[in-house]
Order: structure tokens, then sequence, then C-alpha cells
């Protein structure tokens, strides 16, 4: 995924034309649009609606209990009677209280439609993480240091995770597509990011404490500040509110002057000191470091792995034997150094990238397998329903790009296929969902833009983004380096075409402009059919044409002697053109914390005392496919349970033994939390157990089969259901005890 | 593997400790030592002493034709007669012809034993190359940039042979041998290679053209120039030739005034200027940078992945049910800024690491698995092989443990797996050895250090490290963090232990000593049981001792109310200990490499008119398994084609479909080119061939069974043999054609 860099992008607000220096395409490591913009909520537009009148009723409520209170006041220094006095008494309580249900409502309407929810989804979260961290998914680095903010170790768990959805991933992908799978270095040199743009705009805006020099993300802060009055000052007008709103709906696309004023309109200051903050500047996110000893040649660690495999382009072209189209990819780790990492797995400072760039004719972009995916139907949020405040829903694939709201066929095989590539992981597929960028959110270039958006209790997190980047990474590469990456397509026969033949005449020109005479005939060769023909037709008519020379910022006159237009026959044998590029990018962190979230929950231990933690991962994905458990401490079973052992080491399938004396329950209940999808338990030379871990059904199985089984069913050949109904079940009451 | 850094080492030429600043200790990526030291050669002892007879023989010859060419000048100029003066002619033409031929043997001695081997290697490497290069194995990283020194990528079938080769090693260690494996970042910061020694240590010494900048890596110049020397210049007597040797033999142990002093001496100068170079100085050879935005917190790439294990050291002793011995491995990309790359994919500035740190109690070094490895025989080159000028030789592993050459069963055992690694990935066995590090090689606390070296056309690489590192890293970062990285042995019942008590008496100490005291305290607190028994006996004959504190440097008079010494006895419920580490590490690009020119070779074409190049993979590493040919491009074969590519892709073997035009015979020669095992020829709707690479036989198989049979011999559960004896053979002469 290419964080890039619209220089001039066109907005929906303003309908013309702007050149920005900020970031507008999402990208995997930017804040989520989603929990940014109201109309991207689930949430239906009638809640935006009765915030809005709440806030409203609210104030009325307020100024009826002030002036309620005046009266009774009033009537007290009056000596009014004691009915009178009580009966307004009574009135006021009764405003009171209308007016606290009030607060309630639209504290629960802020909190996005349920208080409860976020609470609970905030706890949902916590016991989640405690579990992934106290079994060692994943740690903070260089924890006995004290940590480095956005730096993460996989422990044995995470780490077996992350290599499974890996393999899954490139057979998934690279293999079953036949893609070029390269392995380009993290050190690049600065030439190459110069080029992809990312050393002039790959950056977030910074503010720094005058005093103390502590940084802040500039956005980070006047976002929070948004919310937290949102969320706390329930007195704040309805019209204020929507100011808010609106500042957080258009907080990606402000400037660092808009910021900046903002930040000093609401009197922000820096969140640990109040002190002043400075003015919003731009921080380049990339690590910088210098190749070689000499210290003149900069380099950078890769913000992403795209461009390995676009300097690559024409070997990757040859190897394929010249054609089109082709698709490379890349696993590799990727570096953004951010301003403050918060959020945990999902913002980070290093992370693995696995990217996609399919090359394609810009004028085919069909795709071969795209019938295996046409009936796919999944949750979808394009463009119009965005921006009608609608919520996303399921649509049939092959419809989205018959009707055009997928721009192509590729780019819906891709999604297709990225939507098979997470469900199969375990990702649940209704919280799942593929929303399209706005207009103003994708780079001027690209043809069309997705993103797979996985709901976990941070929102809605873009977890793959797929975008039809047209030509712009190859051309950006040609043009620097000097090297055309191109591709050709060979006709049968020579074709005729017209071509457009203007030759300025240097002569007539030099003798007119004198030093200027290059930058003439540079523009007048640059000029498009339209223009040129135009230009022709108007030399013919007038003999003379105005002419605006960009590069001289000035109008120039030019005779009908100074250039010849004219169109010329000739036979092509080929058609050469800078091929397309489809690129889906995962995010494969992110990926594996929804995971993580998704397949996580608790359910009551036997005795009712407490709760369990389960990862349900599918066998696909769980860092260990089955425990060997001898029942009680004793030598022949022992003996068995490595002879099972052995078996599943040949079968290749990873395990564990446990010939601890703890209780088959306690041990059942170790490895759940681990998400050990089957467990052996050795109780007989004979026969033994596998029980699986989410139903907790057990079936008896010969001791030479036992390994086969579980093989058959990790390696998806069959499922459990199956295994149930063929082996006798077991039915003892010792198990989880 | 850690390149570590002896502060203080014994060394075998002085017999006496002394500081140096420079590594000693081999590593991945430093320059063989084998081709420095002479008696690392393979070549025999008496080679040596009869290139140096040769200089001698030379020299004498040469003064012998000085001598007579006089005689023939004094005999033209005494008019001698013309049989005289042919006479003297033709003996000093004989003179001149045994002197070129001892020139010639010269030659062939200084140029390793045999000019013409190193010759053919050098051919051999580029025609490797040239296809590893051509085929896109690896390329030049961001070669239309004109590349970076030290960059490389994997292209396509590079790429799959190392995600096998890596896959492998999962399979071969980590499941294996139930190893916890983690994913650490490779952005680290300062505090963790500040304690492992790594940013004060990790240098190499470069010197700078004084003119132009250019840096140069000190001791390369310096060993050119000797190996220059040696090999072109004849004229130079036996001692200089000596002198040479001994430089090279001893370059890595050279200080930088040292090597400075000899680059002054020998005169040299900047290789592509000749101008004047500065004095060596240390370059620290880690990539910089900053984490964060502040410029505050330096970090840096690390330089090996082993860091990364050793501060989760208490995580994981956790998650191992807190007990040893356990192994924890980590696969990552490692960097190290390089002053000046050269030997292609084997000194490369970023490059993957596969590292094990195996955790023992230092007191039992014992390995349950070690009898599987015992009868392993192989080629091992022990210290005193080395010393004493002999060659590696073929030694029986559990002779070399049980004789204590190994130091102990668990350092046998990883030799031993390492073996059976590197020989299923086809590494030769006759070009594999395992050589033991020399005394001055070794970090002072290793207690052993052998390395698995293959030899490839650049002469024995180091290509695995696998150390006894005691237990050094865990309480370099324990003293650093302040975190005890220990493990404890709890005794089954408490155990009286004597234990030794010093106690100084301050107040005496304080009367005598006043600002000194806190010295001679801890000087006292720090004696071993012996010497503090020593001074008990001695105050308690004499009542006064002298004691050396170091602290202070100079020598005070203790007296008997000063101190008292006693042993108390104790219960003691555990051992606390820090653990031993063993350590094999694994350069994955460097094995990659050597397997390359393992398994490259040519053979005739079957025309006879040019030679075609093979790469004998075996299935396990090969970049594609199988090819799927359709004979001749006709609709029926090219369904059957899809039929066979669908079931190889079910049973997740990967293959590629050809169905250009091309002749079988070309086809056949593309794909061995790659390494690809099998091909199946479609030239039947009923039947297909399966041909096997290197012998080109070929079988008949029925089209539902084609992927079967490739997929048991890819697995390894059955051979080639088997097939060949099991299916009528295809004896059709238009195979390779």
């Amino acid at each position: 995924m290419r964080f890039l860099i619209p220089l001039i992008s066109s907005s929906i607000t303003s309908g013309h034309y702007r050149i920005t220096s900020r970031l507008l395409s999402a990208h995997l490591t930017k804040p989520q649009r989603s929990t940014l913009h109201p109309f991207f909520n689930c949430q239906p537009p009638s809640m935006a609606a009765s915030e809005e009148s709440l806030r409203k009723a609210l104030a009325e409520k307020q100024s009826a209990v002030e002036a309620h209170g005046n009266a009774v006041r009033a009537l007290k220094a009056a000596k009014a009677s004691k009915q009178e006095i009580d009966a307004a008494i009574e009135a006021l309580n009764s405003l009171k209280l209308e007016k606290s249900s009030i607060e309630k409502q639209l504290h629960a309407a802020v909190s996005g439609s349920d208080g409860d929810g976020a609470l609970s989804r905030e706890a949902f979260r916590q016991a989640a993480v405690n579990t992934l961290e106290r079994r060692l998914f994943y740690i903070p680095s260089f924890k006995i240091y004290r940590g480095v903010a956005g730096l993460y170790d996989y422990g044995p768990p995470g780490c077996a995770v992350k290599s499974n959805v890996l393999a899954f991933w490139r057979q998934h992908f690279v293999l079953e597509e036949n893609m070029l799978e390269v392995d380009c270095p993290c050190v690049t040199p600065e030439v190459v990011l110069k080029a992809s743009g990312h050393v002039d705009k790959f950056t977030d805006l910074m503010v720094k404490d005058e005093k103390t020099g502590t940084c802040y993300r500039a956005d980070h802060l006047l976002k929070d500040f948004c919310n937290e009055k949102l969320q706390k000052d329930l007195t704040i007008s309805a019209e204020k509110a929507a100011e808010l709103k609106h500042v957080l709906a258009t907080l990606d696309d402000l400037s660092a002057e808009a910021l900046g004023a903002k930040i000093k309109e609401y009197g922000i200051t820096a969140p640990d000191t109040k002190n002043p903050l400075s003015d919003p500047y731009p921080f380049n996110l990339m690590f910088q470091t210098s190749i070689g000893p000499s210290g003149l040649s900069p380099g950078y660690m890769r913000p992403e792995t795209a461009q390995g495999i676009f300097v690559n382009f024409k070997d990757l072209y040859y190897y394929n034997g010249n054609k089109l189209p082709f698709a490379a990819a890349q696993i590799g780790q990727a570096f953004r150094n951010e301003i403050s990492p918060r959020q945990g797995l999902l913002r980070v400072r290093e992370f693995t990238l696995a990217e996609i760039e399919h090359f394609v004719d810009p004028e085919d972009k069909s795709h071969p397998k795209y019938s295996e995916v046409v009936d796919l139907e999944f949750l979808m949020f394009p463009r119009d329903e965005q921006m009608s405040g609608q919520s996303a829903k399921k649509i049939l694939l092959g419809d989205a790009v018959s009707k055009g709201t997928v721009n192509n066929e590729t780019l819906g095989y891709f999604i297709g296929r990225v939507y098979l590539f997470l469900t199969r992981l375990g990702i649940d597929k209704d919280r799942l969902r593929f929303r399209q960028h706005l207009a103003n959110e994708m780079a001027h270039y690209a043809a069309d833009c997705w993103d797979a958006e996985i709901e976990c209790s941070y929102g809605w997190i873009e977890c793959v983004g797929i975008a039809d980047r047209s030509a712009y990474d190859l051309r950006a590469h040609s043009d620097k380096s000097g090297v055309p990456l191109v591709a050709a397509e060979k006709f049968s026969e020579p074709r005729e075409v017209e071509k457009l033949v203007i030759a300025p005449v240097k002569k007539e020109l030099g003798l007119a402009f004198k030093g200027s005479q290059k930058n003439v005939v540079e523009a007048l060769e640059a000029m498009n059919e339209k223009e040129a023909l135009e230009m022709k037709a108007a030399l013919e008519s007038k003999g003379e044409v105005e002419f605006y020379v960009c590069t001289l910022g000035k109008i120039v006159p030019i005779k009908k002697n100074m250039v010849s237009i004219s169109k010329e026959k000739k036979k092509e044998h080929q058609r050469v053109f800078t091929p397309s590029v489809i690129e889906p990018s995962f995010g494969i962190g992110r990926i594996i914390y929804c995971l993580f979230e998704h397949s996580f929950y608790t359910r009551p231990s036997k005795a009712g005392d407490e709760q369990l933690n389960v990862f349900r991962f599918p066998p696909l994905v769980a860092p260990i496919k089955c425990t060997v458990f001898p029942l009680v401490q004793n030598q022949q079973y022992e003996d068995v349970a490595k002879v099972i052992s052995k078996s599943l080491t040949t079968a290749g399938i990873s395990h564990k033994i446990d010939i601890t004396g703890t209780s088959i329950g306690k041990r059942y209940a170790r490895t759940d939390e681990l998400g050990v999808p089957f467990a052996i338990t050795v109780d007989s030379t004979k026969d033994v157990t596998i029980r699986e871990r989410d139903s907790k059904l057990q079936v008896r199985v010969g001791v030479e089969e036992a390994a086969l089984v579980v093989k058959s069913v990790t390696d998806g050949l069959r499922t459990w259901e199956d295994v149930w109904e063929k082996y006798p079940h077991h039915t003892s009451g010792s198990a989880d005890d």
C-alpha cells in the first residue's frame, strides 16, 4: 500500500483542483477515518439527528430549571403559602428529573449509540489483551529496559500464528495465482524514495511543547480535544457540537496552517504540562540512516515493500516471458517512525506487510479467474452509500462489478480473493466490510480503491487496501531512473496508425526567441492532439497565435513559419505502454490482532467459579494443532503419548506433550487459552480420546489412528462433524475436570 | 551469532593477558580466517616448505644467471674463441631455462598449489553466477538506479529456495525440538546494544584517502597488498615471503596502531588514486537511526537477532514452566553497514539470520537426544589439527565429545543437527567441515565454538557458528537492566550448605583508612574462598597481613580486629544461577549461495553443440517441484495439463504449466536451469510421462496418478529409484530433443 501523495487532488468540497501537502489517501498506519467521519459509522442517520434534538432539549430544560428555580425563590421571598411553594418545588424537581433523563440519553448518544457497549468493548479488549500478553502471544519489546512505544515482539504462540498466516497467504495468493515472489532489502537508498514521493511527502504534522520539547501529533491533539468536548461537556450547544464534528470529519484534510489555527482557537495546550504548543510542521515518518561509511549516501528503512517490486519491473516482465498480466508479491518488514504510537498492535513503528502488484494492460482489466468470485456476497460500503449516510450492506460481488461500483474485473477479483483469505483465517464475516475510498481520499491518479476493514474494539480498522493505482508508480521510476518501465503488445500484423507530427522550425524560433528557444520548442512538442490541431487551424486562418509557455511563465506569439503540424500515417508493429498496477496490500499485524479479538471468548469453568479464556482459532492458524496428555502420570501412558507424538511429528502437525500431573481439566483450560483445537488424552494403551476445543466433545480412536485423524481435520480434508459421526463418543464425566 | 568481543583474551602467542579493541571471534560477515592462516589451508605443510625452497632456488638461479651473463660479456670483451663463447652462452641459456622452470613452479605454489584450479574455480563461479542472475535467483537491488553495494534482491526462484530453506529450518529445529520461536523488531534502542557491547566494540578499522575522502577497510588493503606481493612478485626473498604470510595470519589480531604502522612501512596508498591514507580508526558497523520525532533516542538496526531473545529470557523461562533446558529461536533480518562489501551474496549489508539460543544449567550440559547423533561421522577440524598444520578429517561425533574435543553433549548434539540440516538441503558433505575456533579467536567467556564451513569458489566459508557462550549475554543484560535473568533449581528437600562469611569491621577499618575505608571493605568482600581462608589463617598466626586493594592501587595492612572470616552452615531451598547458552547461528544467505554452487553443473545438449546449465536441488529446496508440458499445442492435451495442475495445487506442490509451442527439449533445458526436479509431459489423454531432472529417465504414469507420484517423491515418502522400479519406462527418443 502506498500512502500517496496526491499532489493535486480533486476535492469534493470545493470542486476545484488544489495543492495539498498532506497525505489524503488512507493507509495502514493512519488513523481510521471511520472513527472520524460520522457518516462512516454504522449508526443510522436518525441517531445523529436525535443527538442534535437532545442537545436542544437539554438546553431548553436547563433554562426551564433555572426559570423555575428563580420562581421558587421569588415565592419564598414573597412568603407565599406553603402549599404554593411545595407545588412549585415539586414542579422544579420534576423538571430536574426530566433534565437528568435527557442528559443520560445524550450521554448514550454521544458514546456511540450505546454507552454500555463502549464500556463492554473496553472490558472485552482488556480481557483479550491480558490473555494475549500473559500467554506471550505478543509482548512490548525490550521490556526489561522499559520498552519502546510502538515496538512489539511476538512470543511463541503469536509467532506461530504469524507464520501460519503468512504460509496461508503464500498458498492462497502466490502459489494459487503463480505470482512472482521477490525479497528485497529494507535499507533503501534515497533516490528510490525520492522518486516514489516519500522523501518529500511522507509526513505527519507535529507540534512541540514549547518548553519541554515533547512532540505530539497535531491532528491527535485536535481530535482528542473535539472528542472529549463532545462526550464529556453536555452543555455545549448543538451548533458547537456540529462544528466540532465537522472538524473531526475534515481532520485529515486540514493544512498545517488550518490545524495550527484550530489549536490556537480552541486554546489547546500540551496534554502533560499545559504549556503552549508550537505551530504544526511536517515530520517525515521514515527512519533515516546512512549507507556505507562516508556519511554521504542517505538511506531509509522502507516504509512499504512495493517499491522493491516496481524497480524490478523490467526483469520480472522479462522473467514472465514479456507477457501481461502478471503479479509480483513480497512479504517483508516495513518501518514508520510514528510520532506517538497508540492502539497496541494496530499502530506500530515496525510491521510486516504482504503486498501484491498485479500488472495489467490498462486497456484490458479483465481477469481469467473472475468467474470464480462472481457469486460471493458480503458487506460492501460503496462511496455513494457513505455520502448519503447509509451503512454497509451485503452486495453480490458480480453485481458491484457489472454496475461499475467496482471499477474493473481484476479489482473485483482481488476483493473477492481477499474476502476468502480473511474469512478462512477466522475473521468474522459480519465484522468485515469492503469500504470504497471517497474521491477526496484517493490519489488523483488512482482509478478506484477499496479497503478491507475489520471491526474490533477500536472500531473499523483498515487491514487490507486494494487499489487500482493506474500507471503512476512505474512512470515515476521511469522518469527518475531514465529506464523505461513499459510493456509492449506485439501486433499479429502491422497496423496503420495516424500519428500527430509536431515539427518546430528551430531556425525561425531561434531568430524570434533567442535564449528562450529551447523552452518554446519543448512547449510546442508537449501539446496534445487537440491543442496541436487547434493551433494548426488557427495558424492556417490567422497566420499567428498566442501561445502560453509555462516554463517561461508568459505568452509568446507563434507564426506560421515557426512550426509544422501534420498527421501522418505510419505502420506500427507493436503498442508500447506503461502497465497499470492493481495493488492489494496486507497489514499482517493488524489482521492478526483483529483475528485475536474475533477468536477470543470466555466461558465458565465446569465448577462455575471462574471464567475461562478460549481462542477459537481454526486449525489453519492455531499456533499448536494438538496436545497430547497422559491422563495420569504413568510410564505406560507416557510411552503411548510418545508414540503418538512421533506420528504427529511425521505428519507435520505441531503439538505439545504435557506430562505434568495437573488435573486434565486444568490442562484443557491451559491449552484452550492458546487456541489449541484438539487434545489427545491417553487413558489406555489401545484407545485414546480426541477432544475438540469449542464443543468440548470427545471421540474414542485407536492409538495408531489418532495422529491421522487430527491431521485430516487440521488439513481440512474432513470436518470435526465428520469425525464425530464416524467414531464412538466418549461420555466419561471426567473430561474438563 | 554474536561477534563478540573479547575485551581480554588469552593470547596463544604471548601467553599473557592483553587488552584488544578489535573483534577476534570469527563471525558470519568477517573475512574467512581460513584464507588468511596458512595452517588452515587443506594444502599439506610440505607445500609451504617447497615454496620456501623454491624462492631460495630462484634467488640462487638468478645470481647464477647474472654471474654467467657477466662471464659471457667478459669472454666477448676478451675476444675469446667462438667455440668458448658459444659454450658459455649455451650454459647461460640452460640456466635461464632452469630459472624459468623454477619460476613456474613457484607461481603454481603461491596460487594455492594449483594455478589451474584457481582459474577453473573462477570460471565455474562465473558460469553459476551468470545463470543465477539471468534466471533472477538473485539480482543487485535497485539496479535501475545503478544499485547499492552489498544489497541484493532474491527474484522468484531464489525467493522460493529461501522460503523452502527457512520452512525446513523451522521443521528441523523449531518443531522437532519444541523450541520457542519469537519475532522481535529490527529497530533496537541503544541501551540494548550498549549492554551487548555492540555500540562500543562492533567496529572495523577504516582508512580514508586523504584527498578524496574515499573509505577503505584497513585490513583489506593490507591483505590485498600482501597477497599481491606474494603471488605476483616472485623476486621477493623467502624471508620477506614469510613475513608477509605472518602478517596475513595475524591480520585479525592487529591493533589500529599496528595496522597503521604496516600500511606506512609497506607504502600502501589508496588503490584508486594512489593518494596517501589516513591512520586507521574504528568505524561502527551498525546502521544508526533515531527512534521517535525528538531526535533524542538513538537506535540501531539490529546486527543480529540474538539480543531479542536474551532480553525476553525471563518471560520465556516462565512460559516454559520455569524449567531448563529450553531453546528459543528467531528468524529475521540483520544489518551491517559494511565499509566496502565484496564477494556477492557472502558479504552483504542486510541478511537473514536464523538463530537458536539453547539455555542450559551450566552444571548439566547433557542432552536427552544426544544418542541420536552420536554415530554421525563427518569432517571435523579440531584446534590441535589446525595448530599442527594437519587438515580436517572424518571423526565420529560421539568420539569427539567423549574425548573432550567437543566441550559438551549439547554442543555436540547441535553440531550433529547442523550437519544433518545442511546435507539434507543438498550441501556436499565432502565440502562441509566443522572447524573449532582457536583460543585467540574465541571470546574469553566462551567455553567452545565450532563453525560449519562450506567450501565454495571463494574458499571455505563460515555459514553456521555453534558456540557455547556460557552466561555472558544474560549477565550483561542483568547488569545493565537491573532485572535478574536467572534460573532456579528447586531442591526436593532443603540442603545444608557451608557458606563463607566475610564480615569487615567497619569501625576499625574507618579508624585505620578514613576515606579509603569503602575501597578496603569492597576488596575484602570480593575475596574468593581460597584467599579468605588464607587470610584467616595468616591473621590467626601473625595478627596482621599485607593486602593489595586494586581500586586503591596499593598494599594496606589488615589487622585481626578489622575483619571476621568464618564458615557458617545454612539451609538452602534452591540454587539460583545464570544459565549458560549454546548458540547455533545460521547465515541463511551464505548457506543458500553455497547451495547454489554445490547444486550447479553443466552438461552437453543432445546435439552436443552447447553446454546446458542444471541445478541439482533436492525436491525439498527446489523453487518449483514440477512442470507440466503438453507435448504439442493441442486443446485435449492442455485440458489434461490443467487437470494435473489442479491436482498438484490440491496436493500443495508448486508447479508451472508451459503451453508454449517450444520444443520439449528446450522446455526441459529451461526448467533444468531452474532446478525443477520433475517434469510431467502430456502426450496422451490417458498416460503421461514423468521425467527426472538429473538422470533424464522417464516413466509412464496414469493421468490421475501423476500428481500423487510427484508428491510422494517430493515429500520424501519414496525415492525416484522406487518410482523407476514400479512404473513402465518411457523409451521414446523424443525426450530432450
